[in-house]
């Protein structure tokens, strides 16, 4: 299992790393240099991916697929958020946030004692 | 800081607790209760509105709106993974994995000293 | 035998008579009034049931599904285009250029001499 | 303007005709060779493109990219079809009878006179 050191932060700051650098360096440097149409089209395109992996899973397929383009389209996603200047704990606080997760997990807490 | 491994891990645990509930109790079990079909186009939906936010930050909009609807994105792609058998922390292993996270981390502390 | 010119130009029409209705008269007045953001996600979920529909006829499901979806997704792009002042013309025009389809059908047509 | 022949009925005739051929002769073969995968995430794709280019224009961009991109997301719209053994006739058909748009035109030709 995953520990609890924080891979979507350190993966954001990878993906930080890679602003303003040479677009032939790597991938990432090449999406961000592009600009938004070029990974924003990429959302768009694993979304599909994660929709044909999750209806082949619904027919008998492999669930590795779901976590491989589910693994696709949240990279995606963590590049357009560090072109704009946000973070993925922006995007965790927004989901803590409105689904009162503090007062969910204080109660499930307390109902383990 | 806020842990992406802790809150997406407790989100998960809810939209778990909620498979085989009573639909009408909550949108997740209704989305659950539906089937696959339900919360894919979902996903479709909310990668097109943060698609959208994204143009619209690009045209000078407000970047909260990407973080909203980020959150939405991610929060369906909870749902689906739940529902096929599968965790967030199988995805942060596989973004983990994929991009040599750890050898990249290890690297950078290195480059500390 | 349908003609696509004429079903979509009559269908184009009638979208088109739409704008600046009152929303309470028809789903096309209320998603022209309401501006792009409200057809653009609609443009997403309908890809996203193509999608599905093609996965599940991929899988022995009906075809019929794909039609009905297609034709939604269709649908939610003459929506698009009347509201930015566009016609399926414009886009039909553009493919028959882009593919050079009447030298290909004027091909096509030799040879069946 | 487009006159009364039927472009997409044309066009999917082309596309039929690349089923089966070797996928190096041309892009439609090679999509079809790879099967729904292949296209539908196009599909998916140029959804997000036609999204970006109506935002764009939203914005005071040119109209013309909803144009181009609105015929990508149609083109691969008729290879998903044409590989399902399906046609625009089949989407069109189904339009025009949800639409009642039979009706539609019949009682505005009788408003004519």
């Amino acid at each position: 299992m995953t520990d609890s050191s924080d891979v979507l932060a350190r993966l954001a700051q990878v993906v930080e790393s890679r602003k303003g650098a040479d677009p032939e360096t790597s991938y990432v440097a090449r999406l961000l240099a592009k600009g938004p149409d070029a990974f924003l089209k990429k959302v768009g395109e694993e979304a599909a991916e994660v929709v044909m992996a999750a209806k082949d899973a619904e027919h008998g397929g492999p669930r590795e697929k779901i976590v491989a383009e589910m693994a696709d389209l949240w990279f995606h996603g963590l590049v357009a958020l560090a072109y704009f200047g946000l973070t993925p704990a922006d995007v965790l606080a927004e989901l803590e946030r409105r689904e009162g997760l503090g007062g969910l997990a204080e109660k499930a807490a307390r109902q383990d004692h």
